[in-house]
């Protein structure tokens, strides 16, 4: 039947557009995090370098939840490059999915309001941990329920890499969240030294590629 | 005339479009009523864990509203499934659910605001009823003036089951809403649980299937 | 050159995908003229309703304004549907006509906090007019440059009809803005009049098909 | 290897409705630097125009900021008429250069509260040269790894034109922040008649083809 892939694909391709529509949304919120220090006097160059000095922790969060949004975005959509069927409770689990992306900017001012309390660092590790137990439930279903085509027959070995991938970097999330107990700075450079390996490529070759 | 069809094809993609992005904002805003209850203050674990404790009605009514948006979202979604024409008429049908849609966030932060008031209740029913009468509008009209397509040839048991959902869900929702002359906590936790009930298709495994 | 036809053809949808962006933001932002009059304190239901009634001036901008953005909307959605090409120029009215609609969330807010003078219904009416201005440069631009394809030969019908379509809309708004003088809700009810008119598609059978 | 083809043009969709997304809700967003002057108090209508009269900084911003989403989002729309293929490089520098997409509502606010502070612009312009940047950066990735496509056998004049034009307009826009050692507003209005000239196609009849 033809006629039902070409239905069951539109409704992939809306649950794309709702999820590229909240990722954007999520994304250029982040920025309300950032307020003008200094509204309505005019003050020197120095004075206004010096406050903006003072938001760099809220610069920091921002970037940091940028990268979040940018790796989860770019693990979602690899997940559609295979995804050729859609059911209901696929839908549902991207929907509580994008849940958890839409409360990141909430998390993410609690972080940079409170950027020294390790429960801010707990509560954004937590949201970190929801959206990746709800990716990977997301492949995991789509794979056992034969949702899914690979068109290079290499089905085993792109379903293994992708499983692999955010397991490891959950557990990495974990180690570096856990590092709060020392710092909390130190724990929120790792899981952006952690973000920036998986953006630039740089350890990981083989699931790279994906 | 093939011609045609594809015209009106590409006006049903602009029309869930729009809706596709009127539901992610409206997702994503819904944490706008979420605020960091300490700003700008040093304070010790506790007392965070303590303020965020107090946010609890503000985070079970952006979960309500989650859900609430999902639903709806998909109820549309599988509209359109079978929705092969377009007129002016289904597109201002659309835009008045939109507008419904998009006033969520404000019902959500009335309720969210007063959760022991029965008016927010009452205010946050009104809007689901208005979302529930727009959508049953919406299929009534396309069935009637042929606008839909089913290429299983399952016309009637889909337009009565697609029929038959929405005035379900709208009479528990009434029946929950009702609840807040006991409780107002009773209502919102009844309308989540009706809610979950449609999301992990839990009692109705025939319509689970639309 | 069927290729450059499929460019072009891409061009097109991605002014349209940003189009219904700025669109779907606009209409959900509106929502935030409205805030909870009370906010933080345990109210009566009674004095809680009295509250919100202070706030129908903003709820009935808000509606004004939402079928605003969906009259233009569906306007540009209508014209869409002929045009086949698209060039920078036309590219660029797009974008001037984007900033008046993303701006219409600010002029709203000034109708609402000042819905008694006359200067905010000047403003607004600009506003819709610039609308009007560009979505007219706009199809003239296209079918004097062969932008346009008509699918069943009926060009010169619809050019015409369309052109007529704006300039009467506009020359209603601006009888309805005039009516400021004698009182500014009576003007902004004109306008919901009108507006409603072209949603329901009243007194206007052989455009209404547009 | 057609099936590949389709998925890797899937890919090249999505960050397409990514971007959409970013930059219509950054243009809608910088409406949030705008706030009505005088908020609940009834006031001549004199009295309103004279406050409004005081926000002409935060318009002036306004369209300067529509203007350069406006140009970048051309730049970047022009550049995906020719890529054909899409690896995870080209995503994380499209990802880096949204980054700054989201950004600048934030740098907007700072140069409107603070137009006559030379800072400001200084810190717009790191804005607009990092988007320069990455815009430059992801057409010279793509033409370098063969991830495009010059269907009318055009490659070499292309890439030379579109480099050029992000090299020439990046270095008119230095000179215009320059400017701000003599007066902040001559910077802005500087960069103001640079993307007027580059919105209207003035001055540079080959490249405004692109």
């Amino acid at each position: 039947m033809p006629r039902f892939n070409s239905i069951a694909g539109q409704r992939v391709q809306r649950i794309e557009a709702l999820s590229d529509g909240v990722f954007s949304i999520a994304m250029t919120l982040l920025v309300f995090n950032m307020k003008d220090p200094v509204s309505g006097m005019v003050i020197s160059d120095g004075k206004l370098l010096a406050a903006l000095y003072d938001t760099l922790p809220t610069l920091l969060t921002y970037f940091l939840s940028f990268m979040t949004l940018g790796i989860f975005w770019t693990g979602q959509s690899t997940q559609f490059h295979y995804i050729q069927k859609y059911d209901r409770n696929l839908s549902w689990i991207s929907l509580f999915f994008l849940m958890f992306v839409s409360i990141l900017p909430f998390t993410t001012g609690i972080l940079s309001n409170h950027i020294t309390n390790r429960l801010s660092i707990g509560i954004y590790w937590l949201n970190i941990l929801a959206l990746g137990t709800l990716l990977y439930s997301h492949w995991h279903y789509a794979y056992k329920h034969h949702c899914v085509n690979f068109p290079e027959n290499n089905g085993p070995v792109v379903n293994s890499a992708l499983q692999n991938r955010v397991l490891t970097a959950q557990s990495l999330y974990t180690i570096a969240a856990a590092l709060c107990f020392i710092n909390t700075y130190v724990s929120i450079i790792a899981i952006i030294l952690i973000q920036l390996n998986y953006a630039l490529g740089l350890f990981n070759p083989k699931l790279s590629k994906l």
